[in-house]
This record gives structure tokens, sequence and C-alpha cells, in this order.
């Protein structure tokens, strides 16, 4: 059972973002291995695959707390990834990091749009951004 | 145009919540009426009335924002209202707020599902929620 | 298994401060009684029932937390209940707090100190603290 | 030498606000009262206190800050009266709070403009507010 | 008159700090070039360009602010040069910084004072400082 | 008797961290002597050096507090080196950085798990660890 949570994990945070979380899993792997394991369990197994939500909207809430926070910049950039992977378009995320300056601040949305930029970058422009 | 930025506004925060948006008005006038003026005109004007997202959006990213700073309620359970008024159903609501935990850590998310509660508990439950 | 670290965390929590885990299952059983498992099950189950870190430790970590944070007040207070029932003493709580002020400013201890000492007034003084 | 320190900061609390500076003092003397000292010490007698910078000025600063945390309202409340012991002017300490929106967002300013009046309404407006 | 509001904003934002300024529009202008714009507009051209604070006071509630949220750098260092482009003094700007230390604690004021000396190495130290 | 406090500040620093206590104060001396004592004496001589509770206890809250925070990465790294001089393993370290998660999100845990690792690796692991 503890398996299924972890496969569940997995297999949500492969479709969203393999790489970030590989790279993640190798980092923690040689320090605290059991919490890359929570990660993939409590996070992705628990959390990120419950139905009564879409993907799309989760990414939507990661993002705007991530930008708000504005003290986990690998984790913003990250999930910024996935939210492209997810299928929402370069012009949706840079609206939901602009909808983030009311609450959090301007140079919350600042820091966050440099970070966008840079995951943007990394990619070629599809016709649907 | 500055009259239409907060006629914009204006209309946009009606929909939202027009009960909450006349309170904070209100409460503002007498000390700040210009800073109520700029969450017209700022706020809902110049960024919630922008196209290329959707109103469900920005309020997912709304309040998820606000449930991970933990230290506005008041404009938590304003928005909280707003989502419902939007058409997110109580159970989107949730799971929102369920989602925050993952980054902001589980107080962010209990003390705003009370806060939620609360917000639900004011209204006769519809069949869709 | 899931069953056995929702039992594991009960017990945790139990063993730590009963009235408040039971008060908040409680609390979020007409909203989200799935986010209260969660907090049986990975809170309690997977993070405090760890080896490796005493409970009295685990406390200090809790509280300093919660006292740097400043708005998480209802977590704040049940779990310096929490570390008396761990076995710290009252000078112990209060100079962890004092401790805070160094990192997170002379607010977040005093507003800390002002919930320690409505907790410490709920019970009579042993002789050990 | 200490005694000089907290003379000092007592003197300076005295002049800023007296009447908050002893409710604190008050409020920590049966938990923490070395910490009422430190705040007597530390807070006004060797920061406050120094040259190089006015009152005015570090007024300003501090009610910047309190507002942008949002989570020290006792605080806030009582350096919004402070600020006004200082000279500064109703319309300024407004202004002030307004400033802070840029950088920490709408709800901090709202907010601290809440707890600002409260304190504006507490005496009567003179003729130079 | 959105216009205008730009223009004031820019002219605000030219007299403080130019090169910053500039370097900001341009790093939004292929990712969010209308939230360039609304820096200027809203906080520049509304908030900043406002009658009733002088400009020296709104830099100390700004860098106030900004060493106290610590998540913020590129905009600490970018208005630390525009405190002093607006006639602070170094010694005034380091007292500020020290000010906040009392309520956002010692790394806030250690991280911003790092900060403030690669700024201040910048530039030859006038008679003023 | 304020150079006692700065003997004491500074025996304390020195038993904890001596090389991260050096550097901060040489960083600090050109812009701000004055803070760098402040740092001896309040926070080192004043705090740290209160009895009541032991050095591994404080050393547990100041890391807790750090990682929470988030915003604080070279006081985060140079206390985890002072934890490690404390006494404390690197398995209680990494147990208390997974604590936070719980209250602060998992992006504070990766984080602060990022920089003990650098930590860790700076140093021959011993029998104790």
């Amino acid at each position: 059972m503890s398996q299924t949570r972890k496969d569940r994990g997995k297999a949500v945070l492969d479709a969203l973002n393999r790489e970030a979380g590989e790279a993640q899993a190798q980092a923690l792997a040689d320090i605290a291995p059991d919490f890359a394991d929570m990660v993939h369990e409590f996070a992705f197994g628990d959390i990120y695959s419950r139905p009564g939500l879409g993907m799309r909207e989760r990414m939507i809430a990661t993002i705007s707390v991530l930008a708000a926070m504005g003290n986990a910049s690998p984790q913003l950039e990250a999930h910024i990834q996935s939210a492209l992977n997810t299928g929402l378009s370069r012009e949706e995320i840079t609206e939901v990091l602009m909808q983030v300056s009311v609450y959090a601040g301007f140079p919350a949305t600042v820091n966050a749009l440099t970070i966008a930029k840079r995951v943007f970058a990394r990619q070629p422009e599809t016709g649907r951004d």
C-alpha cells in the first residue's frame, strides 16, 4: 500500500516533470532518501493525485504559492516547467504570476517572471503558446 | 480613462463579491479613499480584467496565495466567497487549499480550511457543490 | 499499511496532545476529513514517529518554527501544550521562544510568549517547571 | 553600564509610547522578565537611541516593516501610536502604509490601514494632522 | 490619462534610478511588457508620486520592507541605489537597515547590509556620505 | 559591563563557529562595525549564553527557524556547521530539517537539506555521525 502511494506519486511526478523529479530524488539520495520518498508519496501520491481538482488547476495553485513565497526558486523553476508540461500556455503562466502581484507585491511577480523567462527560453515555442 | 479603469474594476469586483468590495471601500473611505480607488483600478481594473486567464483560474491563484501567506484572513475569507461566486465548487476550493499544504505547510491549509468552513456555512449548499 | 501509518500517527498525537488532535480532526471532519487523516498519517505517522531524533527535540523545532512564522497561532498554542506534555519545562519553552528573537525579530518572540503565558496559565505549575 | 543601556532604552520608549511599553513589560513580567529588559536594552537602548538617523525616520522604517510582515498586529498598533507621538502626521503614516503595498501587496496595506484607523480614532484630531 | 500615469511614473523612476528602471523594463519586455508598464504606472505613477510624503521617506519605507522580506534581493539592491540618489547618506541607509533587525531579526539586517556594501562600493564616496 | 557582554558573546560564538563569526564580523567591519558588536553582545552574549536551555537545544531552534524562513541561506549554512560543532549528529540535523516540512512546507526542507549536504561534504565523516 505504501508502495502504491509511492508508485502513484512517481507516476504523477513523471508526467509532470520527470527530469526535475529525478534530479531532486538524486540530490536527496545521500542525505535524506526517506524524504525523497515522502515527496513522492505525500506530495504527489496523496495530494496531487486526488480527484476533485484538475492537474492544470493544481499547477496554478502551486506556482502561485511558490511565486508569493519568493524563497523557493528551484521549486518555482521546476514547476513552471511542470505547468507547461500540463498544458498551461506561456501566456496563462505569465498571467498567473501577474495575478500574484496584487497579494504578494511587485517583487514577487518580477522575480517569478525572471524565472519563467528562463524556463520558457529552454524550449522551442510551440504553436499553442 | 482612469474613470474607465475604475469602472472596469468596479464591474469585476461587483461580479466577484460586491458585498466585500463595498465593505472594504467603506472601511477605507475615511482614512485612505484613494487607496480604495487603487484597489478598484489596479487590482480589479488592470489585473483581474485582463484577457488571457479565466476568472476561475485567477481565483485559484488568489486563494492559494492568501492561504500560503497566512496573514491576510479578511482577504482570504472575502475571496473564498468570490471563488464560490465565480463557480468554483466547495470541493474544488477545498482541494486548492489542500494543495497549498505541500508548499506552505500544514498550518496554512488547516487555518485556511477553518476560514473556508465559515464561508461555506453562511449559505445553503447548492446541488452543484 | 496506510491504516498502520494512521494508527502510528494517532498514537503519537494522542501522547503529545490528544485534546488538540481530536479538536482539529473534529473541526476538519465536515470539510476535509481526508486532510485530517493526512495530518495523522504524514505529520505524526511519518515524520514525528521517526527514530533518530527525540520527541523533545522535535517539539523544540516545532515551536521554534511556529513562533518564527507568526501566522499560525492555533498550532503554536496546541504545540506549546504538546511541548509541556513531552516534558519540556516552562523555562525551557520560554528560552526556546527567546532564542527565536535573534533570527525572526522581537515581535515573533513577544507574541509567542503571550501565547505561552496563556497555555501555562491553564494548568497548575508542577514542581518540575 | 547595562543599567545605562536599560535607562537609555526606557527613556526612548517612554518618549515614544510609554503606555505600550509599560503594558508590554507588565505582560512579560511573569513569564520572561529578562526579555522585557532586553527590549528596553537592545531595541530601544542600543538601536533606537543611535545617532545618525532621526526618530521620525526610525518610526517610518518600523511601521513599514510591521505592516509588510502582517503578523505582528499588536506591535504595529503600538508603533503607529509611537509614530504619531514622534510627530508623523496621520497623512504621512497613511502614505507610508500605502507605499508598502508596492512591495508587500495590497492586503498588507489594507490590514495596516485598518489598524491605523483604530489608533487614529482613539484621539482627537489636532490641527496638524 | 493612462499615458499621463505612465509618463509621471517614468519621470519618478528616472529620477530615482533610471538605470535599474530601464534594466527591469527591458528584462520584462519580451515576457510581460504590460507588467513593466504597470510598474511605471501603479508603483511609480500612482504611489511614489503622491504628495503627502517626501521621496526620502518613501525610500526609507521601501528599503525597510525589502530588507525585512529578505526574498527580493534585486529590488533591495536597486532601491538602496535609489535611496542614495534621493539624498539619503550611507550612514542613514545603514541605520535604517539596523533598525529592521529589531522587527525582522538579525539575518535580515546582515544580508541587507551585505547588499548595501556592494552598492556603496560601486561609486566613489562623496563628501556628504 | 558591555565589554563583558561582548566577551561572553565572543566566547560563545568562538565555541560554536569561530570561522563564521570572524567572517561575518569582518564583512560588517567597514559598513556597520557596531552591528557586528551587537551580534556578539545581544545574540551570543545575551541570548545564547543564558542558562536554562542547552546549546544543543538552542541550535535545534536556530536551524529550524532559519530553514523555515528560507531567506537566510548564509546564516543557515553557518549554523548547520555550528550545530555539528555543538555535537548534533548529521542524522539529528537531517531529522530536524525534515520536521520543519510539516509546518513550513516541503521546499523549506528540501532547500535546507541542500545546504546541509554542502556543509556535511566539507568535513570527513566521524564515527559518531
